[in-house]
């Protein structure tokens, strides 16, 4: 059996009794280390988990998934990924080969950053197609997310931006931080949305020392949330409830300038 | 210190370590009983974290925050909801009650539906906004999920439909099926979504014996997937790879119509 297996997002503990039951249980335990991080390294995990981690970057899972799925007929294989197995990446084409080669597989589920976002009191159930945003170059400074996020807004959905990381590739030591993402998108936005759009700028979501901060777009782009991984939010439509909830991740003067109008509200 | 804790989706052991260790060192447990079910009830989750547990229904969470709230201030209380505690159902109304009662809280993520119904394949990056889909009645037949779901579909976006519980309510004999669920949108869809549609639906998402099944929304009219919870997906623009994996799911007279045209496929 391949057991694809999500560890959360903050630290070692945050695995389920389920997914630690079954890695101490199976003959060798792969780590996906190319899509993010927890806030503790391999080396921690290898000790709470009392397993030693082969860690599977990219290459190896492209490239040399027979390896990894070595013997899992016969036995118990792991693959461990932060997050929910199937949140920002999603491991298709290692599920793909494992029931071509007559491999079973089964996935426990974990937080991602993907439901977990929840927790700055935005309403999952309102969010659209989430969007990455990638660090430009002075030749290369692709715009398409920000048609996503327009798309959305123009539905009253909110966009959640994962930065930096992109899809697939993450680089340990260049994650993108709120404020270069903001500064970026101040760079090329435009009506409907301006820099007084309400955003919501998340660090370390899940973990002991996770960050939230609710304020307008320029606002985000000088605000210093800390160390990886970063993440923000564009609103749309926002609920009263929801307008409650930033507040408590806003400074006096921010937001200051948000109106209820009847059930809902829209901000620019 | 007041503890939301996410249970995950399937049975007690897909609590996190985090959140079971936090359990066992806290004076009141209180489980939120009025949106979800795991597969397990209450008694099972009783005997595995070693606590009694104190049903919070929907009246209580509302008319008597206050008792769920005392003492939390000097010691620890636990609110155990189902899936994530942000994610179907927010509850931004006691975090705001504890905060402006001057108690700290504190979030303990886990998998909700809205991240694990990417088990299925489909890329979590491209579903649009999430919509309920409640039983209709002979005076009662609201079809406004259907704009949204028709919305999504306008910009590639697939829809997860949640069933039968709607957003706060969940009456544990009537939950609905995805079978009837689609017997419901066949009713008043209209162009671009046909009965040929693609769906997958899905049940038990996270459990021992989960099931999903792709096809036509007419094939989901007549499939029987078990027991509850159900949920359905109307799909949007399919990558190849989102194809090769509904194949997974589907039997081989389903989806045979599915062609690829270049890098994506849109199919209705």
């Amino acid at each position: 059996m391949l057991y694809f297996i999500g560890l959360g997002l903050g630290d070692a503990k945050d695995i389920t009794v389920k997914g630690l039951e079954v890695i101490k249980g199976c003959s060798r335990v792969y780590l996906e280390a190319y899509t993010s991080i927890l806030t503790v390294g391999k080396e921690a995990l290898e000790e709470y988990y009392g397993r030693e981690l082969l860690l599977a970057d990219r290459d190896m899972v492209e490239q040399e998934a027979d390896e990894i799925l070595k013997g899992a007929d016969v036995s118990d294989v792991a693959f461990l990924v932060v997050g929910d197995p199937f949140g920002a990446t999603t491991h298709s084409d290692l599920v793909l080969r494992a029931v071509n080669a007559g491999i079973q597989y089964r996935v426990i589920h974990n937080a991602s950053i993907l439901n977990a976002v929840g927790c700055c009191g935005l309403q999952l159930y309102s969010f659209g197609e989430t969007v990455s945003i990638v660090f430009w170059t002075d030749n290369w400074k692709p715009e398409s997310f920000y048609d996503k996020i327009k798309g959305n807004r123009d539905m009253g959905m909110h966009t959640l931006c994962l930065l930096g990381a992109g899809r697939k590739i993450y680089e340990p030591p260049r994650f993108m931080t709120v404020a270069q993402a903001a500064e970026q998108l101040l760079e090329i936005v435009q009506n409907p949305i301006t820099e007084e759009t309400v955003c919501v700028g998340l660090a370390r979501v899940g973990a002991d020392d996770q960050a939230i901060q609710a304020g307008s777009l320029r606002e985000m782009a000088s605000c210093d949330l800390g160390g990886p991984l970063h993440s923000m939010i564009i609103t749309g439509h926002l609920h009263p409830l929801e307008v409650d909830m930033l507040r408590l991740f806003s400074g006096p003067e921010s937001l200051k300038g948000l109106k209820m109008t009847g059930s809902s509200t829209y901000i620019s």
